[in-house]
């Protein structure tokens, strides 16, 4: 009888665990990783102290699950709803329209959680710094990725610079989410729309592939 | 003999402010605004924390006043030099060209001084988030200003969308800081100029005004 009672406290440890870490990407999103504290938790979600720091050990620990915590939701919003797309430019353009949307739904109450915390921890170092670095890098990667696959697809010419575009296209929509947060105005994503069109249009062999920004 | 004495005293002020000044701009470019308290100010200038408070009365009236000494130095370093400069594309080329030397050149340690501190506040209210908005829109209003500019001059076609294009040119030199201070690697400030470089010759009445990023 042992092994199911083990299993219940795994699970009970589980989900204590998943909803510690749904209230830390929120206040992590608006008010960054330094504002985390056992305490504060506890206090929020009607824990003991002792059982957080059980499930986390230690602060630092419960930024980097939360740094992990925010990678999951990202992928599953951003990432994995393309995944079955086939590679080309209108891929390019549904990944940027799909990040911008989970910026503009608010996903995270602040706006994108790692435009926050990359703000924080940029000049830093340490394991936070290095996961958040780390991210960061995913996501660029992934951008150059799927427009290096178009150009493969045939659908951008050859001899497109693809870590130059990726970095024009994050620029586009890093600062739609800047703005827009701050200014609480949405006009912002519009400009990266026309923004990221103008761009893919620019580079695409059928340039009537890009759709227009109404 | 009363008025000189306190004079001296009015000056001993000044000069203690302008230290503890010169101190929180570069505390609050890596750690953030919240990162300021009288007490470290005071141990790390070897000053009193009576005295620190004397002079700026509260943790909130420390960091108003390190935002407005922090825009002092960006209008000193970015926006005074090209003053005397006459209206055109290559006032608008060298204000991007001032604003990544000034990212690049560490004028504050941090990186930009306002990308921090608008990471942290922007999702927050009050009065100090009030003074990083107006800062933020005092700089857009700069870059729009100076395309106008170049516009009315004759040197931008006459139907270039004014706020489009300086929300593009923001994007890419704020980008480059980030990526910049995150990754430690400069390749960011290249990429930001051959985009800037990029959506001017595009508006160009004589593209060859632009300079050839090398």
């Amino acid at each position: 009888m042992s092994a199911p009672r083990v299993d219940g406290r795994v699970e009970r440890g589980n989900r204590t665990r998943q909803s510690v870490l749904d209230r830390t990407v929120g206040i992590a999103s608006v008010e960054g990783l330094e504002a985390l504290s056992v305490g504060r938790l506890a206090a929020e979600l009607g824990l003991s102290k002792s059982g957080v720091f059980a499930l986390f050990g230690s602060k630092e620990e419960l930024q980097l699950a939360t740094v992990r915590e925010a990678g999951r939701i990202f992928t599953e919003r951003v990432i994995r709803p393309l995944a079955a797309d086939p590679a080309g430019v209108l891929r390019v353009w549904r990944l940027c329209e799909g990040w911008l949307e989970y910026s503009r739904g608010r996903v995270f109450p602040g706006g994108c959680f790692f435009y926050e915390v990359i703000a924080e921890f940029d000049a830093r170092s340490g394991p936070v710094h290095d996961a958040v670095v780390r991210a960061q890098r995913d996501w660029s990667a992934h951008v150059e990725r799927t427009v290096a696959d178009a150009r493969d697809a045939g659908e951008l010419h050859a001899g497109v610079d693809v870590p130059q575009l990726a970095f024009e296209l994050v620029a586009l929509m890093e600062t739609a989410n800047g703005v827009a947060v701050l200014h609480g105005e949405e006009t912002a994503y519009r400009r990266a729309r026309v923004g990221i069109a103008a761009r893919l249009r620019a580079v695409a062999v059928d340039p009537a592939r890009v759709p227009q920004v109404p």
